[in-house]
């Protein structure tokens, strides 16, 4: 069998190891010359809309994406050659944060309260209404860019300028607990599995740090989760991994959003699941079993921004695995993990701080 | 980093594979165009003895080999070049079965008795001392290919017969209870880490199913395989993996063979041990720290011979894990293997039990 990727990234390259030992064979599409999927798959080197890479993506038994950003009419040229999952119509309302929320909402998931905002006055109305809240661009946005918090009346002209004539929307700003994710996988025939939710920590708009199982999720949030994230992916009639980010605000979830795609949250599961996200999403859009998302036990995920830490020193970490994309460094960049288990939470923490302490300072940015 | 590898079987493959997340890029010299670890590794596809090909291996940080057949002056030649790991020592004399039984004895190591056989009169009398006995060429044997058992007196002519002129050796015929073996990693700080001992069963001289940790084992046997297993590699001064294969014959160990790499009694370690065989082994020739070689709960290993059952079957068991080396079918040929875990051995059993029921019939033999 054979499976194209639209991206070639760490998200196509961990999709790749996935789907080698299943026998399947990966060619991905990537403009990037040294895209990290390509030390395991068939690179082809183009642009996402390049017809003729599309067509020779297009050869492959079945296509499915690594980023939400996908062009529509290269994600509506491959639908219309080959079985493409997730479905362009999941990817079309990822891609658009108001029609996002709006899905949400007509689907009875609880998420912050939110205005569509296309002038100052429209903003200045928003604040109005919802009090302190966060201004987000409809599309595009990712890791924390193209977001600006507003906590006062009188700094919403400021905070709105940069953004005048682009689409945007206005969110309640939210003072939640904390961060959470569920991961669903749904297969072709419709069934799903779920793994545990997970405890995120963001730093300046990137994930630094996963936790899962969540440290003390009480049953009825785990169960809210699940069916939140079970609801949407039937909604779109979802084939693959679907990430579903949530506040936990006092024991009360609210969606924040959806990534249409196998998720930075989700990397735990590669050693701390018995089948992990990346071989489940395989398994999904190729039409196989899906596999127990069971944790192992407790386990962490550290992501490595910026720059690797030293192979030497996080591997004599007991039951740390080393996660390293082959990207040079950069400021911002995520270049690698590392996945820690431990047997009981105290331990794991020891592990985590252990790890931590040994992330390298971020590189001087070259933007 | 870059590890270089002599071999692009399913070994190499599966060493690529557990290479890749640590940002090793690997190489492997092998003249079969469609090698399995090619999908993983850059592929230099050549002789094993050809100067060019071993030259551009040597361009790798460190060299190591999938397999102990290596022509010894293409071992001597990558060691005069570059590190490489295992010693070109331990290959040669793991590639003669006089001088591997020799060396056992030498460390203390029991072994069958045997005797060097160079003539029909070498093995008449060898019958004479041995009793039933096997005839094994000394070299290149594998998968029980280059044996012969004699049983009676009257039947040693007729099978020593096709052996002369080959050096063989005689070892009496063991009636053992079962067969084991033990997996060192030793690495280049002489530290080593030990798997659990496994359990192995055999039809035709091919390795069919491996259980683990071995059902009902005493500590002792444990204690005594896992000090024979670090004898051998300080021994050497070896540095990666190392299989010495066991029988069990009433509770006490004889040596049978070692061999001085990855080892397929050890497949169920990659999902069944916190850290896999192929992960250890590339962090051993790379000099990076050995991972915990602890089992995460009773596990098998079923290798498919001749040809791969239907993924979709298997992969509906629990806790089942698809391993096809993209190889071709051929009766008697390795093309993959499945791993399964449970959490308690009848589950096991009845898991091993449903895999077992979806082998295909062997294909008809094409030699």
């Amino acid at each position: 069998m054979n499976l194209g990727i639209l991206g070639g990234g760490q998200l196509g390259r961990m999709l790749a190891f996935a789907a080698q030992p299943l026998g399947i064979r990966v060619t991905v599409v990537d403009p990037n010359p040294d895209t990290p999927a390509a030390v395991a798959a068939t690179h082809i080197r183009a642009e996402y809309e390049d017809p003729e890479a599309l067509a020779q993506l297009a050869l492959s038994d079945v296509v499915t994406f690594e980023f939400e950003n996908v062009p529509e009419p290269a994600a509506r040229r491959l639908a219309s050659l080959k079985p493409v999952y997730p479905s362009p119509e999941a990817l079309r309302v990822a891609q658009e944060r108001f029609l996002e929320k709006s899905t949400f909402v007509e689907l009875g998931i609880d998420t912050p309260r939110f205005l569509a905002i296309d002038s100052l006055d429209d903003a200045r109305l928003a604040f109005a209404k919802l009090g302190p809240m966060v201004i987000k661009t409809r599309r595009g946005g990712y890791d924390g860019k193209g977001q600006c918090v507003v906590r006062a009346a009188g700094d919403v002209d400021d905070a709105y300028c940069p953004f005048d004539g682009i689409p945007v929307i206005a969110e309640e700003l939210i003072a939640f607990t904390r961060e959470l994710s569920v991961l669903v996988c749904r297969g072709i025939d419709g069934k799903s599995v779920v793994y545990p939710i997970t405890q995120n920590h963001h730093e300046g708009g990137i994930l630094r740090l996963s936790i899962a199982p969540a440290l003390a999720l009480g049953a009825e949030l785990q169960a809210q989760a699940e069916e939140w994230g079970k609801r949407l992916a039937d909604h779109f009639g979802y084939v693959g991994v679907l990430a579903l980010e949530l506040f936990d605000v006092g024991g009360k979830l609210l969606a924040n959003e959806m990534a249409p795609r196998v998720h930075n949250s989700g990397h735990w599961t590669i050693e701390g699941a018995r089948v992990g996200q990346f071989e489940n999403h395989v398994r999904a859009v190729c039409g196989l079993p899906l596999g127990d998302p069971s944790a192992l036990g407790p386990v962490a995920m550290i992501n490595c921004i910026g720059a690797m830490p030293d192979p030497k020193a996080v591997l004599a970490i007991p039951d740390a695995h080393y996660h390293d994309y082959g990207k040079g460094p950069r400021a911002g960049r995520k270049v690698g993990h590392v996945t820690v288990r431990a047997t009981d939470d105290a331990t794991l923490r020891e592990r985590i701080a252990a790890i931590v302490a040994l992330l390298p300072p971020p590189p001087a940015d070259e933007d």
